[in-house]
């Protein structure tokens, strides 16, 4: 029998928190990053970069492998650590952003929503239970209920609706989740947007639910940093404190660090990726963007005393020829810069909690980053 | 001082050879495999997997790399060894294939030929002593003679005068060579088509002039492989046995075979990465393309008993995943399984050759392949 889903808190400094999740397929540290395996892969960068950068845990989209290569062929695969051949952590999403973002026509009712697949035109019913039998056939260590989520910015009796029908949907989701193999976990979603008395009133009802975790969805959609900041830091201290908290689809390492400031436990985002295949580096010395031509001669690595080889080992001129040549190899390389360098901050923000010293390394981040930063090149 | 360049026999089995060519940067076992870094990089794989495929020597292409970044800037950030961070033997080829087959627009001339970069419509001159210039630029191991190729059929009095001014080339090589870097290798390139005639006189006129070591170009570029095989055979033996012997762009594993067993010591060849891109593995059990529909379902590996991680560890189902949901990964995955196919198949033929059975290991290579191929669904 496999270990049961627990969380641990270890230390705290201000809102700020590290601890453990312990999962059927192993510990996650928090706070956590969660590289971005979409269609189970991380884009063009081999597994074992991914775990060797310091991912404790990956997240998958369920709204991609529904469609594509389903569900049911996954499960029949032996489940999704087995069939991408990652042995660690999953997190699988609900699918609901995905319907939001990636489908052209969707229909949102109480029963679910109907959406028409982006890959062949086929008309789909996700239901709360749906997105959890899905989960369930997938064998995530971490399952996300089904919710809607309003792009900001938005009407207040928009976002209260959806905030509504998501905590209908969670309820839902609950029970279906009764059918879940031993030790996988639920986490509820709190939906309000920008506006504090429904977050509020969603952190509670979900919290009467009852949940493995928390998440704070509906942010890094469109609202400018400082209402996802406040949202965070009104909303996360109301979450219970013996639960991780998880905020969906954040960001920069600066977002992170501050979010972290304000209690967040985990993160997921695809700029590592996304940002490391156009070319932007993210760095202790902030942001670069090898694609500008004065790096052509520049025979520094990125970061010399870098715990990652592409960092370390090769020349900016030749990661900026990789670009200017159209090689892939040069995206690839960015991607693992930029996924070790997410897991520095994070396995730094950790050290600096349990030293007591968090906002101090959190005020030198921004230095370092602000001192040194070719942002303005990019 | 850098080691010099030097080859050494150390088994024969009919015309069949192994050997070992010493140069600046380290020691290559033959029969090679050189593998294709076009750009000074191998299509979406890193370094560090074509070292641990077994490749002991790649090869760069100087046209690529005159035009972009340009060996000037190369030579600057400390040659092609330091730029790309491979610190073991490096080929260049003399850039004049590709002139011949990407720039729309050339006019070759006894002093040369004049191209139309195919990257920014300049107009450029590659001399004799242009190609050599730029190879020393670069810093290879081993350089090669520009040459006219010319591509089949072809006219005899069209072969025949490309032939007589490639030698004409040869010598104006060997020349402008004097000002090389100590250790570095200049290899001569046998013209002449499909005519036998033709191959002796450029194979014995190149041997009087001298090279470190003889190629056979103009292949692989249209005849069937009958023709290729036939003049490998008849031009090989003719060529100084102390030197090694290369067979410009070849090709399949049993085209490379079938060469090594007519006496051919080096290959190289797209084939692995482009075919890896395109999802089609060389196995043991003959070609197989990953995309086909009946790989959806099947949890076994390319190759449970490969040395290569990628063919042990991931599904063909979950490879199948990959490419027909366009990730990068699958053509990278399918790249490096290729790559150590053919890094298998020179160990293997290098073996059996020192043992004395290379007829048999041909016989037995080319049976497996018919028995459990499946080239047939492709």
């Amino acid at each position: 029998m496999p270990n049961p889903f627990a969380f641990r808190l270890t230390a705290t400094d201000g809102y700020a928190r590290t601890g453990e999740i312990a999962t059927p397929h192993g510990v996650v540290r928090t706070p956590a990053f969660m590289p971005v395996g979409t269609q189970a892969a991380i884009k063009g960068v081999h597994h074992d970069d991914v775990r060797e950068s310091g991912a404790d845990i990956l997240l998958a989209n369920t709204y991609h492998l529904m469609l594509r290569p389903s569900a049911e062929r996954v499960a029949a695969l032996g489940g999704l650590h087995s069939f991408m051949r990652w042995p660690h952590p999953i997190l699988t999403d609900s699918g609901g952003f995905q319907v939001m973002s990636l489908s052209a026509l969707r229909k949102v009712a109480e029963e679910g929503v109907t959406f028409r697949s982006h890959l062949d035109g086929a008309m789909i019913a996700l239901t709360p239970e749906r997105a959890i039998a899905v989960q369930i056939l997938l064998g995530s260590d971490i399952a996300m209920q089904l919710d809607e989520c309003v792009r900001l910015p938005a009407e207040r009796s928009e976002i209260e609706r959806a905030m509504q029908l998501s905590l209908r949907w969670a309820e839902r989701c609950k029970r279906a989740f009764e059918n879940a193999a031993a030790g996988q976990a639920l986490f509820g979603i709190v939906q309000g947007g920008d506006d504090q008395n429904l977050r509020e009133a969603s952190a509670r009802a979900l919290a009467a639910i009852g949940f493995d975790g928390y998440a704070l969805g509906g942010l890094a959609v469109g609202e400018t940093q400082d209402v996802m900041l406040n949202v965070v830091g009104e909303t996360a201290p109301i979450l219970p404190v013996d639960k991780p908290r998880y905020l969906m689809g954040v960001g920069t390492p600066a977002d992170i660090l501050e979010a972290i400031a304000r209690g967040i436990d985990m993160f997921d985002c695809v700029l590592p990726t996304r940002n490391g295949r156009h070319g932007l580096a993210f760095t202790r010395f902030g942001p670069i963007n090898i694609k500008n031509a004065h790096h052509a001669e520049d025979a520094r690595p990125l970061d010399a005393e870098s715990r990652c080889p592409a960092a370390r080992d090769f020349s900016r001129a030749y990661l900026h020829h990789l670009f200017r040549a159209g090689e892939a190899l040069g995206g690839t390389l960015l991607s693992i810069v930029n996924l070790y360098y997410y897991q520095d901050v994070m396995a730094e923000a950790r050290a600096a909690i349990t030293a007591g010293r968090f906002a101090d390394y959190l005020a030198q981040s921004h230095a370092q980053w602000a001192a040194k930063s070719d942002r303005q090149e990019s």
